[in-house]
């Protein structure tokens, strides 16, 4: 569980915004804990974007289960003086019991559906939101990016490099396992690779060159010790005379039976040097030899670099992708759509909200998407063949199944990428897939909207 | 140390890039293992930014003293297939043996100066590279953006909200941890309350208020439960009708003996909202009703409410400060400068480093800061009264003495930012710091910078 939230199970609890405990204490002395819908949602795409990919909730699900609050949280708690010894006593027995319905992981959706919802009291709801945002909008964030990053690859390698800047250690593992779970084929994070099974993926640092009194003697050191798996680092200096520096070793390992893996590109103009390099190595006999490339990329960088003819076999993207540069935070919230079966909303032009429990429909023809639709939970299906994406996962605190594997999350994912058509898969300039409301979500929201507009006009 | 760095202490060893692991290794196989320098810099200032606060250090203190690899890390990099048992067996007993030198956290420090190096045997230098960086990239990009959220704010209170949208769990700590370093009086993360003794601090969600059927009857009920705690907040429906029930409550409050403290706003115009609601609580003689404003909040946004003549008492600051929005992430490099007593650079127009081992030196004139000026190490003090900034905290892999605390990392960057002349502290058009070489340090990097191009030239 530490790897899984970052936080020891025993922290779960306290890990969450001082007025969700002190709501829930207030609910608690008034009795009033009716059942309550929370819905979990994006507002808005950032600039260029027209899709999100759902992740996340995994690590949701594994809360839920876990969070609780053992002695030492009610000790912190009961030192603070704003509880009660009777909240106190509540809380030491409390565990969630709600109901949620959610989006598989990898699933591609659009502003204002719901990726989640929650039906449970509204203590239940309430303590949990926090984490619940924290671990979709990451996760979310992270794999939109990285899938972007994959469709600007046009078929080529992804490998995540953002370990030592994304922000912290749980953004680390989280980085890992969404930009895999949106199609990169690797880490170098060696410990997500052991947690979540990604493949772990390294070639060789500045250092290491500069460590020995010359790059040729650095170079033939690394074969010498990896004369199958030696990708060579060749800007230390001057990438033509590294690109030099590695065509003989390459063909020093290749008269001893073994193979250069390749060689890494981490700075200057990468179109011009990799068309560069890639002539060298094939005209020394290296046609097999991979040019990996790095540093400061993102999809609007592989995009160049490709649409320049870049010759790079495989792009190690770190920093930019790990932290979502450009968009490094969504505008997502979970809110209160239901309460004790009256549906509800907040009042403001920019900031509206479904009331009511629902369902996303995604319609299809010829096998691609061609519209969402968001209806009340329990309608009919707004269309033959239409896809409910919303499905039950936890019951009264309790998973229901398994979820699929991350490398089945994965696959799911690629095969959505390959259903929305292309004009939603633009890196800029892309359409906005169409979502509309059923008639009947659509009433309901008329008429929550006008009854809250009559009471609150100033 | 779960909760410090958001990973369980056996599993730290991992908690790295693959190829420090391969490049240990081969280094391991060559007995090539002198002693490094690694400085740990910034190479840029963002747009606008004109200073960095250092922070971290804590973490990666820690970190040092705890990083192994126990049998289960060792097995899984067994299974992978790339070690030799030789090498596993080194690792099975390796621990960090290295010396440290580093700016206390809460230093304001500029573009290129070194924040921390680190003097160990190479193989220990370079396995925690990807941790170290992690850890002060972090709590530095945030306690940066906080500090400058504190200028902005000009004296009024400024409390994290973070915790929902920081990337991951690790990060909501940090956030706290860091805003509070940098003049922030509290967060909302409880768990970071009792971690890092800060104060805590909350209101009430729309969701509370719209669980109940009236905004009035919910507002008398959190008043009920919190007579004399209460913040209540008023944009849920209508902000100006929602300032009308505070004053009813807050004077049925007044009544009774209690005191409404606050009212918050959380969308709108806060300029000019926080005017007319001080108006009304004015008129209604609740002139000690605190007004407390979120929502999107960030440096600009802090300033541009208080040039307007906005009427806030306390600043809630949420996703923004949380992940660095506009800066969310530094060019932070951890660079080798020394091998075996060797002075090295890399040869890069754009990425220049200073080699050698290097002190700081901050020079004074009447109490503010004037100049800095980097030197070699063990140069004397390169003017009267300069003030070495790089500090001893680390000796043969274990501390010296005791960390400043959290409390006290705060009051010295309170102080530093005092002494720091106002065009340095600018939230945009500011001015550039004065940040020179001694002349021995510009030799040494002139002699290595020449030595490079004599024998790379492409």
């Amino acid at each position: 569980m530490a790897e899984a939230t970052g936080i020891g199970v025993d922290e779960l609890g306290l890990l969450t915004d001082l007025y969700q405990l002190t709501m829930a204490q207030s609910y608690f002395h008034h009795r009033h804990n009716g059942t309550a819908t929370f819905s979990l949602f994006i507002r808005s795409y950032p600039p260029d974007f027209t899709y999100f990919v759902a992740a996340g909730l995994a690590t949701v699900l594994e809360y839920l289960e876990a969070v609780h609050f053992p002695p030492s949280a009610l000790a912190y708690l009961r030192q603070t003086g704003r509880f009660t010894e009777d909240f106190l006593a509540y809380l030491a027995n409390w565990r969630f019991r709600g109901d949620v319905v959610a989006m598989p992981e990898g699933t591609v959706f659009f502003v204002n559906e719901p990726i989640l919802e929650v039906t449970a009291p509204i203590i239940d709801a309430q303590l949990v939101e926090s984490f619940v945002i924290n671990a979709v909008h990451l996760q979310t964030l992270v794999a939109t990016k990285a899938a972007r990053c994959v469709q600007a690859a046009r078929g080529r390698a992804l490998i995540d490099f953002a370990l030592r800047r994304t922000h912290g250690t749980d953004a680390a593992m989280k980085v890992a396992r969404a930009s895999y779970l949106a199609g990169f084929e690797g880490t170098s994070n060696v410990l997500a690779g052991r947690y979540y099974g990604i493949p772990i993926s390294g070639t060789m640092a500045h250092s290491y060159i500069m460590s020995f009194a010359d790059e040729l003697e650095a170079f033939r050191a690394f074969a010498a010790t990896y004369p199958d798996q030696t990708v060579l680092l060749i800007d230390t200096y001057d990438t033509l005379v590294g690109a030099r520096h590695a065509v003989q070793v390459g063909q020093e390992l290749a008269r001893a039976g073994h193979k250069l893996r390749g060689v890494r590109l981490d700075s200057g103009d990468i179109a011009a040097l990799s068309k560069q390099v890639r002539a060298m190595l094939d005209a020394a006999g290296l046609n097999e030899v991979r040019i990996v490339a790095s540093g400061g990329l993102d999809e609007y960088a592989i995009d160049a670099i490709l649409r320049a003819g870049g010759c790079v076999d495989v792009f190690g993207v770190g920093t930019r992708m790990g932290v979502s540069a450009g968009a490094p935070y969504y505008d997502i919230a979970y809110k209160l759509v239901k309460y004790d079966g009256r549906p509800v909303a907040k009042l403001s032009a920019d900031k509206a909200t479904l009331p009511e429990d629902k369902q996303v429909w995604r319609c299809t023809r010829d096998g691609h998407y061609v519209e969402d639709i968001l209806t009340l939970r329990d309608e009919a299906p707004p269309a033959p063949a239409a896809e409910p994406l919303l499905q039950e996962v936890m019951r009264d605190g309790r998973r229901l199944g398994t979820l699929p594997s991350l490398h089945e999350a994965r696959d799911r994912h690629l095969e959505a990428m390959r259903r929305l058509p292309e004009p939603y898969r633009r890196l800029s300039g892309g359409a906005t897939y169409p979502v509309r409301l059923s008639a009947e979500l659509r009433a309901v929201q008329q008429e929550v909207e006008s009854e809250l507009l009559q009471h609150y006009t100033g």
